[in-house]
């Protein structure tokens, strides 16, 4: 009924990068559910891994891959990859920008989502700077030994707020049809509930967020870093773009 | 059962300072509650009238002002002062400031809400500007067409969120017990509701705000202005300290 | 040859907002030009009048106008619309903001340009604040002694530079169709270019963005400040849209 | 007969990071001596050693600890841990993280003080960032490999100026009764001393922030970084207040 | 004994624009009285008057006439012109902006002193925006009403700092000869002292900027807003510059 | 014919310090030839090494250190000294503000310029940030393992634009007859040239500078980080300076 996101129009390809399990789903599940309802592939990139002290007893390796999956299976995620980069020892190498590189000319999405430019928490700001850096590369004609042609710039570069909401937003998606699936992705996270009701916060942030730009329902807000030129309509119709 | 506001313990006066009516629900309507719960006196001046172009046939002044009257009701507001300047014809002149000084001298606050410095909209961030100016003036032995004596620093002056939530914050009220008050008190506005539902929409953020400062439960969180010492010990229960 | 602009696919109308005369050529001369070669109805809104002291017997009031139109009419414009605000008395009326709001209701513009919001003059800030409310303002419900039925939101609005260049973009638009015809109308204000080299610096700026922006040619940036869902690909081959 | 700090009442431990030895006496000197007059035990973290190639003959390593002991003992410290991390090669890795999480377990402190955010110092930003940092991982019930159980929120957070006064502050601490104790520890440091006057310094700053905040005396002013709510006035203690 | 100010070489002629009396002589009066040792004419610009409700009774018009004429020769300035626009109801108006045009082009001053652009009081911060722009404007051909030929561009204009101390600073001049001077003309506004202790708050500040700019002494430190080229020393000995 | 640059008086060493090769070309390529056509000896420290994946095969490394030589003999720079550190795993290390720290002070540079603080890329604010702490680590009188006696203060440190240009500048310097020199230079780095236009995008900046900064010609604009006080007029006609 609502309309489609900004790039439902033809999108095939969608990059999510989180600096940890579940900022995916905070920060942009809806809009996650809401591609793939229309046809997208959403890849996710979680580049640091479980915090190694996170009451190491109380669950399992096993358990939470298993619910970092649930959580991607209830989005309808197409492909979690994991860079594992140790929590807290995180440092921006040379090294973890050629592996985003690689996966962006990999995936070549027209969307990509990050964590907006002054999240409250250093390692989402440490991918927020890497995620910009790898976007330059990614287009450039260097950086061959992370394979692929150039990525052709996406057509919408979002950043999404998990810890610190922002002050100003560009772009709102209305994720009414999808909140719910968002909910459940963040229950799947069963673990982390038990230290913070995040499902409960991510329905309440969305629901000011819906009154806030439309008056009512459900949004997720997001800064835009870039936008690109779409083809033009006839161009649109008939076949090759620039 | 849970705890007292920073400045519940001997706070007698409280002062509200919202920019148009119902910023003071949505900014701080729980922490308003929790006050008056703990014995409080809260005063809110409201600086800007009516919107006067707000579709003046469906609902009149009468009404408007009754809506208004409910919602301090139902907090359990004091007093509700209205200043009635022009909306988007607001000035920051000297005779609103000793308007303000005057209420400022006269209620003497150990408390003071106002909006925070970036709100998201100009008439909130001239607010602000006007509240802490006054409260200089009000603190001097100037301004003696005011009336009143010098206004003693108040313990404690925050910053609440309206339309644009803050990406810092210094303190956090739990409003666990107060949400449904300060839900209730938005719905007065009956004739608001119409245009955006700001009554699921402050629930929304207070649950956000719940899940990020203590993990669960409801939240008004606020940027800290300013904060004096209270009265030693000495003052509190019988005996000498500095 | 290049693609078209980002709002070209549908786009029929477009605004321009211009503090003084000449304002729109240098910020986004080269866009408008597009829009027109794209098929759109470009309107100009020029909020200050001309500087009152500036020389006055070397140029005529006739003369000043007519090199005005001269410009409008390299670029194509189909309307320039001058308020005449008083320049360095202006402020920040609700009269001035229902000007623009009854404008906005009448063009109804899918894209909207303004100054950026951290430009190096003072006037220059004021219109972007007086745009940013206006547009708020117009797409409500309220204000109907403007007339019109509320304005859908923009589906693009941009922040051009002229005094101050911008340390982020997020769009740029290739003008290197265009770059002649942007030159042609700065040339059109041959009292302005006695004192500045504006023609020339407009090309250099073009330049400088160019490399910066696709590493060649000619390009205008922009920062976007909102951005909302276009149809999707169905919905705009077949015809109505949200 | 001035008033004791906001966080005298009840106040048992202080924790008090500083970058380099007397980065902690002349941000937060009198406050401490306040803090050690109103019967508070203080601890001091210093974080980065001492500077490897300051004129490495004319001091010795000994000489150089005794100053900062003098130092602490004029201020009344009760205790000064040392991390000894490298000048100029200092990195914010898990180790330090989980090493001033151990303190903060231990300590249990109400009451923390740290650089301000905006200090014209990398060293002085990395230390804040980092206390940052570990109080949030103290209070969680993570990294139990630091020992202790998790920290409850301190009453009262507060950043403190060196080398970059604040342009702005939020809480000003009365220090006219502990400016010579101040001074004296300054003087502790012979060795720095013979290279900036900053016993001088540290008066004049006070005097300067005296004359802003309350018209005379001296002053030490803070950031308000994070403000807990004390226990209602019941659970403190049975009658009086905080 | 210690070096001239930077502008100390073949300036002729200084202006320095006040919000209010008082705040010269705090800012920059050390640097004032330098200029004046040097052999410059320094001219104050006081924009708004007295503050209209100050005591009235306590001290009469003449008598706080009287401490301004005071402190102004304290510092052996030439001229001391007042605007006396209204306090707190001051506005930036084209009329206020000409006035300042008209002295520029008549001081032609070679060096400017205003308030920095985050001061802690609005109308220090109105007062840097009219300064900058009437520097704009007195350097253009136009404004020919307010008289003169056009300003030739100041070598050199500095953001001084009063309410709010700067973060970071480009420009310090030492005033170890000039300290007594600046007290002293402190010490002329009796009326004023009794209120804050700015004679030792002003001492203070400078000991404190001494010993961070070089280590010991006095100074009082500046932005620096704009610099332009000096002579060449050929031509700073013979005569002519650009 | 125009006047020299602000340090052109008596001006003998200047310091450019660039992050990759061709930055310094970009940034200040004018203003190098300019203190080069005045006398002084320009040396740059290039600190980070050629991107080791820039299409190997088609540029050997011989060809391209050929091409910065080409353009260091375009300007006139009289050194040029390479660190060499890794592209993209630079990380400010002590070693790195040492190597810094010993080349100022064998240069003893008057003049100094670095990336400005705000440039839009990573490394480029690494080298910013570099820089400003080497200047204070080479004025004091510790490192004395870097060699030679503390660095005299600079007179000028200035922050230039590459990728960012700057909202403000508070120096502009007229490079009207060094542009051509400065568009060869960067000719020189033919390989460079292959992937985007900087000898236009440089000619192009400094048209739209000049035409700003003074109505036109070519200028480059900067960041004033620092600026101290020339000896005055006698001494600077008799001999020596401190």
């Amino acid at each position: 009924m609502s309309g489609g996101t900004q790039a439902g129009a033809g999108v095939t390809d969608v990059l999510v990068v989180a600096p940890h399990p579940d900022d995916d789903v905070i920060g942009c599940g809806g809009s996650i559910a809401k591609h793939v309802r229309d046809g997208a592939r959403v890849t996710v990139v979680i580049v640091i891994g479980r915090e190694r002290s996170a009451l190491d007893d109380a669950v399992t390796d096993e358990e939470f891959a298993a619910e970092t999956e649930a959580a991607a299976k209830a989005l309808g995620v197409h492909r979690c990859i994991r860079f594992d980069e140790p929590s807290r020892d995180f440092a921006l190498s040379r090294r973890v920008h050629l592996d985003l590189v690689r996966v962006l000319r990999e995936v070549r999405p027209q969307v990509v989502y990050l964590p907006h430019d002054n999240d409250d928490d250093v390692e989402h700001r440490m991918v927020h700077q890497l995620t910009v850096e790898a976007l330059w590369m990614a287009r450039s004609e260097f950086f061959q030994e992370a394979g692929g042609p150039p990525l052709p710039a996406p057509r919408l570069v979002l950043g999404y707020e998990v810890w610190a909401p922002m002050a100003r937003f560009q772009y709102a998606e209305d994720i009414g049809g999808q909140i719910e699936t968002k909910v459940e992705a963040m229950r799947a996270y069963v673990s982390q509930l038990r230290h913070a009701a995040w499902d409960e916060g991510v329905r309440g942030l969305a629901r000011y967020r819906g009154a806030v730009s439309s008056g009512s329902g459900y949004a997720e807000v997001f800064q835009v870093l870039s936008l690109t030129a779409p083809p033009p309509p006839a161009a649109a119709g008939g076949g090759g773009r620039d």
